[in-house]
């Protein structure tokens, strides 16, 4: 069980192709709006419940000072993903800086900014699960086949 | 009462001149290490406590992804002021953008990165309390007398 | 009384938002247009006729160069809280540092860039006027509260 | 089984508190210096051997135009974690970039810069081992609270 | 013979103008996409071949964590050309640093961010083919002559 | 007369070369140590009195939330030039963003950050006194002059 | 007489309203489009033929790699302004480094990113010219006086 | 023939082991201090005779507003590697942003920050000569599996 919590409702536009993949991928996978800073409490109590109820992996999308995955990494010893999102004025500079450095302890597992890096925490989240799950070994295998596949069918006209 | 909370033990360096400036104006603070990643649960209790207790501002001094005074902010009602902490490969500005980039609705009120800043948050704390203190507002005023005099007395030989 | 200064008549945009919550908490606010570049002598007297008028909290709004929350704070005792407004060219880096790295002894209360900025100089500013006002501290705690409520409702579809 | 790449010699100085916890938790790891740009085949052909051998994490720690981890995870299917190094004149901004800012489909877990984040790749690396290995999730957990607890010691005379 | 790699077929606008001047030059050329992350395998095996085939330069297009220029760098001992393309969050700076912080030895020659950096790929590629090529010499310096004369005809009206 | 202003008398150290060369040139300069934030009253007095005083050209060196330069510009016509102080952390990018960002109709002309934009700012108000001063703008050239002289000499042996 | 140099044609919208206040203020002055590094030695010619023909300031409007202000600052004694154009991917983050951070004994004076910037470099050569010219003090004098009072006049309903 | 040019003597310490290399492999070179700002009419004189006494590539090494790389190619058809110094402020990334950024029409090939950066331009100035010389190529294919070799040889005991 993968569990996806997104600081706001805005972030969603970010994670969208990170749900397209998993439902792919036909994982089990769950997505909630929690805020570090607006709603810490039902935060915790969710990542507590969640712990107990047999989560391999979290993946926190957030920006600006983006506490989110942080504060998930504080109440768990599950490895979490963190998503910085896009800012309007510094383009998630902030996000990310607040997302990739975190003290000596306590890891956050930080993805480029953006929608590619919502997407890359599902692959990564896959990647975790697959050691214990050869289907997802196996899909991931055949993922990575298929985007070299791809690329090396783009013809360019000069 | 001022509520000094310093991320870790190393940021005590950063938070000295803050202290001497307290027992200066000798109002009642109380100085606590606690950090949001490695003892949330510590911290969200001692918060919660000193709200309970007459606090009247919270201090986070704290480097690198630097939670703490976002995540006191979102624990309490009570002005939260924030000092980011110079640190060893970005000097302090992910400490800066994780502290003042907060999302509307909860406010942190950054100061400069390191010890200025940490001084400073001790100076805006006593510019809170001064509302409800004459004698403080009388030596903040005085204060800034002086500081004015120091200028005016240097000399320089050319 | 919070006392808004705009460094100019575009920043209003910005600190929209803001004036709507100090509405909302029927809290006493006056809002000025006045420049510490452009208009420095009408500058400092406003300051020095509002600090003897009952002031409790200034807020100056600024971008660039923003010397409008330092040049505040430079001419009162009384806590300043600053904005940086987003610019053009470096998007509201060059505000922020501008407000944020205040030297010793002369503190401005640094909030996020833009808006969000703008609407936290706000609530900080409630902060600061509840410890005297038990009205505003129930609001303050009833509005956060009201925060984490509606992120608990946000339901989404998969 | 953990394979850790520095891709140079210098960045053992980096690493070194991550081999330390590795052998504190008793786990089976291996450490190899390899360029992707000096030594790029013997690179690849490390990754590949390393696959068939049953590793289950990579780790790869590297500075400047730091594209160690992200040549890792082009090669492999497993999940890769990054450690960009603290270089001499951007200071590790530069590695951050060239890790962090992951291709949609290739992630790369990317940590702090320096030491905490090497030695975070090293708790990380264990996080994911432990979803397979009770000891080892029961080690993180009693880790963690060990964290908390020595904080709850600090006692700081003023 | 000149060969381009871009990282992925987005990047076909950033190269639009370098394609243009190589066909004004007359010089021959091979365009391809071929992604460092994405297609590793397909990348080394067509930059080996390429070298065998009489290749003078190769010029590698990419953005984001940037690896493409490095990784031909690292294949071949022939010059490498290197064109940080514009990215959507962080505008290039990421995909710059990791093309131009390359590690000693391995050198990649890298231009101006997005079009203007393509373009100028192209024209860096001829001056290098030029010291075996007294025609194309001659035409960069025309090209030179006539960029200036360019400038001089402008009139602005005040 | 050139009126040179610190923002406190830890900037003499970067201004001192500034000293010697106008000491060089023979002209009448006055230094103040005079802090936009700490004696901003003083300042202003200061200002006014110089402008009356014959004064051609202000010079304001200081670090961090750097307003000196703007300030001083703020209440005169005359030129200002300012000189942005290296700080500790931000290495002078916060004290050079908060100098050259202006807004419109109120300019600061900006020099090189520490020790070569204090001395370029005295070569500067040289050459706007040498329009007026035939012996000044002599000497400047003969500067200039021996400033290539002296590359020329340098010799290297291989 | 002023002599305005643009780098390139498309740097004239930067330029506009600095064009417009020196019309406004009845100054000499001429506009040139010229590059430091696409028409070098028209450019050297310029500025020789110009220095003997009574200029009193330059001012080089740039982008980029902007080396202009300083390659003019270089063949003259004369006072040179530089304005950093913005660019697209830096935003004139390039621009503004290449033109403020001049070596010493060559100083350029450094206007805001962009339009500002272009607007402060007339403003600040006519202070220049007004040491020499009584109108043009007096016109400097009302202007500023006029901006003060145009900020006065701003009402802003609630 | 390779011409290095360093914008000061200062900046031979960050040559030093690109002139070792050159010596290595036993191409003629000559090293000249020339300043762009500083001496801007010996260095075009040097440029000039320089093209016409056979030189192959031109490296120029420079810091701050580094104009030099950009001067050079402005007024020469040959390819020209440019080499940021690390400076003291703001750590050579205003040397590099001045370097690489160059307009279109004239490319200047950037090499990394520093010693690095600098040992990098004799290895590229020798890729380029190895077109039409064998020995280099056949050195430089030697020179790279001897990378790769000693990296092999490195033993790290645990």
């Amino acid at each position: 069980m993968i569990r996806i919590i997104l600081g706001s409702k805005s972030d969603l536009e970010t994670a969208k192709e990170a749900i397209e993949i998993l439902k792919e991928f036909k994982v089990k996978f769950e997505l909630k709006v929690l805020s570090a800073h607006r709603s810490p409490k039902e935060l915790i109590k969710y990542i507590e419940e969640s712990e107990k109820k047999g989560t391999k992996v979290f993946i926190g999308i957030a920006g600006g000072a983006a506490a989110l995955p942080g504060v998930i990494a504080s109440h768990t010893h599950l490895p979490v993903i963190g998503v910085p999102v896009e800012t309007k004025s510094l383009k998630g500079l902030d996000s990310l800086l607040s997302i990739v450095q975190m003290p000596k302890g306590v890891p956050v597992a930080c993805m480029a900014i953006g929608k590619s890096g919502a997407f890359n925490s599902a692959i990564f989240a896959l990647q975790i699960l697959s050691s214990q799950d050869k289907t997802i070994a196996l899909k991931l295998k055949r993922y990575k086949k298929e985007m070299s596949n791809q690329i090396k069918k783009i013809k360019i006209k000069l």
